[in-house]
């Protein structure tokens, strides 16, 4: 029988609309999970469960509306919550209490979520971890990371804490840790989701996506939020045409990595894809380099308020990033967005010849230790070029932690990669 | 005898570099200014000019460090400021207190310049006008609109209350009032400079840019913050070539407006550049439309949170525009962004063939009264686009305000169409 943990997000909240079960007795079960798993997990920046089952009650007092009614969602702390305070992972704002919500929390609210707390984001959703776990490492092994900069919201998602949470990329902050954490990270085309009211990285790069359970679940989610149809259809018509690229940093993925890209194209051949091997047209081979560029560049300068005036409560990263960013002059950042338009351009072009990208997510398994998050490597360029992405957990490494890929579509194309991953995690389910 | 008013901000920073003159004694000049004409113009939301005093004190008691020591800078107040009330234009911040300055009001603070105060912005950067009149207007002949959203920093340069002024575009926003008010509004390639801190409208348009006396004044102040060479070399090499850019809204466009277009284009003749008529590629023609859409469907988002608590003391013009993006659903949004990212590629084939377009930048003249700012329709095209544009005020109307014309470039090539804008500046000057 289903439990409350496998019932899709789009059933749950048709449940909730029916009547057939309250938005408190749903909340009470995810404040009973975060409260089993918390303290080894750490995934929540604030959680008090009376503000959610406040939220839950009056909910359960009102006519029904909105088509997320009564879904708990996790918001990481890097968004602005106006009944709840918001660190945007630094101490510099550990007090922080903003004066409005988020865009896209306040649109969750009028949706009818319930906004079960915040989640831990690294220090300015950069490299400073928090103090999150990696829920899916056995007992015994020791702590590893969960990724980041999105840490919180993987993890609470990975704990079964809530079935859906907001996650922000600016270099590889929610594919990485869906990744590491074995969930579903959907990072829609750039600019889908609104950035009002969240911290500014570097607003070329910076996009608002989730971390959930399924690729529907991700799917629905983002879908209310925009207005967009982007439920993924089970019985896909045409036969799907799949790049496997490999990209120019196919020597930093680890054995285990590569046989993960590989077994996903088989996975989707057998579900009637044609696959096709695809190489990064030239202008891309520069793209890691200009989206570190164009993030230092921007991060400068989105930060010189905190550098004036608080910059001693930087940690000594956060600290180097600015100053790297500070040393690159203008035209240098001109040149970086000069050669993403034209790889953009060029990757319109490879997407005449295929329907998707599929691509590695990461060099390999989470590594061991909360010190660092890992390395974007893998989806710098995806970042900078703006295309939808969807970490698709696919596969079991050596050391027993998930696995995944990145399925890949054009900018605006968000539904056919949301149906190109489900086609995939449906293959990957069938194995099993 | 040149007067601190007409000497160029890069001639002004070297004599204050220098200490030739104090930091106090500019700012005193600027402030008797204001004081001189405030009552009549009303360009500043916040003004103290006891604070703009202590802030040029410090300077003249510290080392000069920074390309813009010792310049007054009129701030939009969309942008946060620690030190000043921040209303973003809407009486639901009138008690606005940020935590922090907008990341260019500190880039602009770390290069030395002394901010002078918060100049009126329309709600929320919209329709709904401030109280600002347009100070070209001569005496008896009622008041006119001097533009908008950045309607006090178009009105405090004209009446040469600062040298310059920040201002912020989404549809028409520097380059109407510009217009209007016959000053220089530099609008640089969208993402030039950082939006953290400023309270944001449709981040797919929004971008920071500036009012200014003088097209070298625009390209110094923007070149300093951005770290890019702007300023434009006094002795172009090669021969421009200039497309003449009636654009699809050419029967919008006054008589007078037509003439001063035709006028501009044989004033760069003259000064030795190649006259092209270039019509716009197809999918241009939906760019303003496409705008439109792009913009309330943004807006929407982004006002999510003040829908949910305060839209009781929204204008009703702003009521109205968030409705219309409410309604806009995502496909619609989407189809707006293909058909950007389509019209971009086109025109960059346009500029194989001339290096800069000339374009009308308004309707005509500042319209009578201040119930309104005017129509950004020969605007909102170029802020899709995220192309580079200059307002170079050019000709006198038939009612004796001024007219002028769009320098638009590349996006990125901020350096090229300066230049151009320079060299017409300069035609016009040797006219007179």
């Amino acid at each position: 029988m289903k439990t409350i943990f496998d019932t899709p997000v789009h059933e749950l909240a048709a449940a909730i609309a029916r009547r057939d079960i309250t938005v408190e007795a749903v909340v009470r079960q995810f404040i009973d999970r975060i409260e089993a798993r918390e303290a080894a997990v750490r995934a929540w920046q604030f959680f008090d469960a009376g503000l959610a089952i406040a939220q839950a009650r009056q909910l359960d007092r009102q006519p029904v509306a909105g088509p997320l009614y009564g879904i708990p969602v996790g918001v990481k702390d890097l968004m602005d919550t106006v009944d709840m305070p918001t660190t945007y992972g630094s101490p510099i704002y550990a007090a922080h209490r903003p004066v409005a919500d988020a865009g896209c929390v306040a649109a969750s609210r009028t949706a009818g979520a319930v906004i079960m707390g915040k989640t831990v984001t690294t220090e300015f959703a950069t490299y400073q971890p928090g103090p999150t776990a990696n829920p899916r490492v056995a007992a015994g092994a020791g702590p590893h990371t969960p990724g980041g900069s999105s840490s919180g919201s993987a993890a609470a998602v990975a704990a079964g804490m809530v079935p859906v949470a907001f996650g922000t990329q600016t270099a590889g902050s929610i594919v990485r840790p869906a990744a590491y954490c074995g969930v579903v990270g959907y990072k829609p085309t750039h600019g889908t989701l609104p950035l009002a009211g969240i911290k500014p990285l570097a607003p070329s790069l910076d996009t608002v996506g989730v971390l959930a359970r399924t690729v529907a679940d991700a799917a629905f989610f983002v879908g209310a939020l925009a207005r967009l149809p982007l439920m993924p259809d089970p019985a896909p018509g045409t036969r799907l045409r799949v790049g496997l690229c490999r990209t120019m940093h196919w020597d930093r993925a680890s054995p285990a990595a590569r046989e993960a890209l590989e077994q996903a194209g088989r996975t989707l051949e057998r579900a009637g894809a044609v696959l096709i091997d695809v190489s990064l047209p030239p202008p891309c081979d520069g793209l890691t380099a200009a989206q570190i560029d164009i993030m230092g560049y921007e991060a400068a300068a989105a930060f010189a308020p905190e550098a004036r005036t608080a910059a001693d409560r930087f940690s000594s990263g956060f600290a180097a990033l600015l100053a790297t960013g500070q040393q690159i002059d203008g035209e240098r950042f001109l040149a970086a967005q000069a050669l993403a338009a034209a790889s953009r351009h060029a990757l319109s072009r490879v997407f005449d010849s295929v329907d998707i990208l599929l691509a590695p997510s990461a060099e390999g398994e989470a590594p061991a230790g909360l010190g660092a998050t890992g390395d974007p490597v893998f989806n710098r360029m995806w970042s900078l070029l703006g295309n939808p992405c969807v970490h698709v957990p696919t596969a079991t490494g050596p050391a027993g932690l998930p696995l995944g890929v990145t399925v890949i579509g054009p900018r605006w194309a968000d539904a056919r990669t949301l149906a190109a991953a489900a086609l995939l995690e449906c293959g990957i389910a069938s194995q099993h």
